[in-house]
């Protein structure tokens, strides 16, 4: 939807390439205009987020994803651009602070910090709604979901009430303040576990994700496969990484206890004991 | 998403014009090609379904409202069709038995009848696959949902699940040979309190909703107000018309169970002997 909504004529997308979602994203900006792809990390396999770049002035708008949930990276500081800032937030909305003054347009899948899956939460500067043409399908044109404040169709109510309730907690813990230092503390205490000798890290120190974190085990499949199988029977599920890169990954978004860490860690350092 | 995955180039969609939906289905239709009402219930307010009329052998496709809400009138015969029949049967699916090999698409919201609000079930019949275009975005081409089991995207798990549990109870309940004997005796119990004289029907007797059973009283506004008040308080509520139409409505979905039923007609019964 972002592309048939706010693509301008002749003024190509500056994208800065991070991973499988941004990928998706281009291919879909390609049936609507053109993409300027100002930086890149595909060439090492996606384990970094570029810093070295620069913006076109006269770009329809300006993307990127800011959590790669494959890849492991995050943009830690999100850049300021001349043109509208564009992010899908699907695996990080919600898990930190960020200067909402910085975006033309956020979505995010709710799957993630949010809610349940099926609803879609977007936020977009009022600015940009009169980018859409009146020739837009109904459902595609953003001007009907905020004419209609959400309700112009029934939307997914379960959904959306459970938003409420995971907002509601959200802010009985402490707001975005409080939970990105948790997930800060998080992440840490897992990272803290990859040396470099046993556990390895195909991600960049600054680039690395506080939602997922992705390690290889000295390269060897075979003791990855052990890892993941010993974790599961230990009550530690999903480590094992994306099907499209192998390894392995802790997905600790914001409903993921600091129990369930400190559960991890223990496991991380018992395991690498024992096949050091 | 039909227009776009089904028309064919100057093959102008036939529509039969039953109401609110169907008039927002052309609005659709139009923005991607033509179309010919072949015939439209609309000069008397939506009051019956037309079954005066011929379809344009040509056309891209036929399109129908198997049951219309706010009209509260419902096709009690679907009709053979020279081109695919494409049939938004968001508030009658799975209320009763319907001859498949009729259909070329049916698409249905799932909150009346399947589940919870923000899931959408296609059925397609496969030969009209080939008519999307590979332009059309990703999300929006049948190809996509097909190709990948309904699961290229995080589908909304939920709501799914729910169906699920719908469709069990739907099969011990007999199936749709007894839901749809069950729908019939509910509504004709209804039905059989609208004399003409106190409660009063705008639709025609051939083309009466099961599901939807709209009514007037007296055509006066005053005393529908009040047995639509006093109903609330006797626990029966949501009879108020769609507040495009007025008057008052009883909509008796699968999941109106025939105990309530029971309770509407001697609440109606008693209402009308206190106000003849």
């Amino acid at each position: 939807m972002v592309p048939m909504n706010l693509y301008l004529e002749g003024r190509a997308v500056d994208v800065i390439s991070t991973g499988s979602w941004t990928k998706k994203a281009i291919k879909e900006i390609k049936r609507v205009g053109d993409v300027s792809i100002i930086a890149s990390s595909e060439e090492s396999n996606f384990s970094y987020i570029p810093s070295d770049f620069s913006f076109n002035a006269n770009a329809s708008y300006t993307y990127i994803t800011s959590n790669n949930t494959i890849a492991g990276t995050q943009w830690s500081d999100i850049p300021t651009t001349p043109t509208p800032l564009v992010a899908d937030m699907s695996s990080d909305i919600f898990s930190r602070e960020i200067d909402i003054n910085k975006f033309g347009l956020i979505f995010a899948g709710a799957q993630k910090n949010i809610g349940p899956s099926g609803v879609t939460l977007v936020i977009i500067r009022k600015d940009l709604l009169k980018r859409s043409s009146e020739n837009l399908g109904t459902m595609l044109n953003y001007n009907t979901h905020v004419d209609n404040q959400s309700l112009y169709n029934t939307p997914p109510t379960f959904g959306i009430y459970m938003m409420n309730l995971v907002f509601e907690w959200l802010e009985e813990k402490g707001g975005l303040n409080a939970i990105e230092r948790i997930n800060k503390e998080k992440a840490k205490k897992v990272y803290d576990c990859i040396d470099g000798n046993f556990y390895i890290s195909p991600v960049e120190k600054e680039s690395r994700s506080l939602m997922n974190v992705v390690f290889r085990i000295k390269n060897n499949d075979e003791l990855e496969k052990k890892f993941i199988q010993e974790a599961e029977t230990a009550g530690l599920s999903g480590l094992k990484g994306h099907r499209s890169v192998g390894g392995c990954r802790a997905s600790i978004y914001n409903a993921c206890p600091e129990e369930s860490i400190t559960e991890l860690v223990t496991f991380m350092k018992d395991f690498e004991a024992r096949h050091r």
